[in-house]
């Protein structure tokens, strides 16, 4: 038989208060000593139960005079968090990534045709210069997953935001260490999302889809071509 | 300055080890009595690491004699919880839940036409014979969620089925208190899920993709009508 453990009982409980909107986002949870008068558990069980919601992202812990458990909402970064530990720890592989990108990225896409504003645009022009102005591998692939999370962004929907965030870094891991980026690969990169982004501008779905498609086609194509030949693995990043 | 807390150093130093494949999957990590002389850090810090890693799904702590911190790799489960999480803090809305899932089931068909064993063929068919039996709403939504799942896992692609089981989850919730249920959808669904089955089977992955994409967006403009008329809301479920 498993017994709960006090702090998991505690920790679950505050978690339903936290997601029920019981403590507001940005407020303190009650102080340590609270916890303890009111649930007549002992201190080090209250801490573990704060520590568990800590790394749950559902508080920030802040030390000193002003310090507490401030109640957070868990958003994206925790989402892109627990996805990478499920691609390292299961050595999730290169085609995987890619497959999920191919069905993520053209609705990214689709939605911010719809839904961009003018600062999702500037931040994919931005994106764009960069690539151009790149000085090296690693910002030029830096400025890649920017321009890809941008049009995430852009979609204006934050559950495939959490997605596109976790993929773009894995993918980005998994292709930093190969010769597979040339000065022809960043060529058609910079038109590819010339092209999309202006159908995301012109506020034109299909072409959106059409355009992101074919580019984040073409850009599998060629890591999985690369990848035979140099077996280039995600975990080596 | 932030300093970082001890427990997080020693949980970042073991997750970073597990994920590396040094601790292998089901094997033991150092008892607590061994880490605390190998780090020279207090009992209780090596306790809070030990939970860290706990929380994020990296070791299972089983206590009595043959207990100790086991080491899995979190996977589709953590990854659903951590969306979960998102969805209920952020309150993410109905419709963003059905966008996501319109852009990853039909890439879920697509593979699985290529990639479906005879046991994920069996799920399928299990999963369609419970829904015509299904004797009530309940079972109705849980054998539905079966056999969405079953097509993300007959894909092969664990961070698809990890995406698809959060969502199915939230989906589940977000429909089971309306009367949107009735006779006529149910045999809908059995229609449409045969069909993406047949194609599934007949390994062509243009009409799994085809029959996918128009059933869950049927389903997507029914539920949004409904929610028009009752604001159903996915943080009331």
């Amino acid at each position: 038989m498993q017994v709960p453990k006090a702090s998991d009982v505690l920790a679950n409980d505050l978690r339903e208060r936290i997601l029920r909107g019981e403590f507001a986002e940005g407020t303190a949870l009650p102080p340590e000593r609270e916890l303890v008068v009111q649930t007549g558990m002992s201190r080090t069980t209250v801490r573990e139960a704060l520590r568990i919601l800590e790394v749950q992202g559902l508080v920030r812990v802040k030390t000193g005079r002003a310090g507490g458990a401030f109640v957070q909402h868990p958003g994206e970064e925790s989402v892109a968090e627990s996805v990478d530990l499920m691609i390292r720890g299961r050595k999730i592989r290169i085609p995987a990534l890619l497959e999920t990108r191919e069905a993520i990225e053209p609705a990214c896409a689709r939605l911010a045709a719809h839904a961009r504003t003018e600062e999702d645009l500037d931040r994919l022009e931005v994106a764009n210069d960069d690539i151009v102005a790149a000085p090296d591998l690693e910002a030029f692939l830096q400025a890649n997953i920017d321009w890809h999370v941008g049009v995430a962004t852009a979609s204006h929907n934050e559950l495939l935001t959490g997605f596109m965030l976790a993929l773009s870094r894995a993918i980005y891991v998994s292709t930093r260490n190969t010769q597979f980026v040339d000065a022809e690969v960043r060529a058609t990169t910079v038109r590819a999302h010339r092209s999309v982004t202006a159908a995301i501008r012109a506020q034109d779905p299909n072409a959106a889809v059409r355009r992101m498609t074919r580019h984040v086609h073409t850009y599998a194509e060629a890591v999985l071509k690369v990848e035979e030949r140099t077996d280039v693995d995600v975990q080596d990043g």
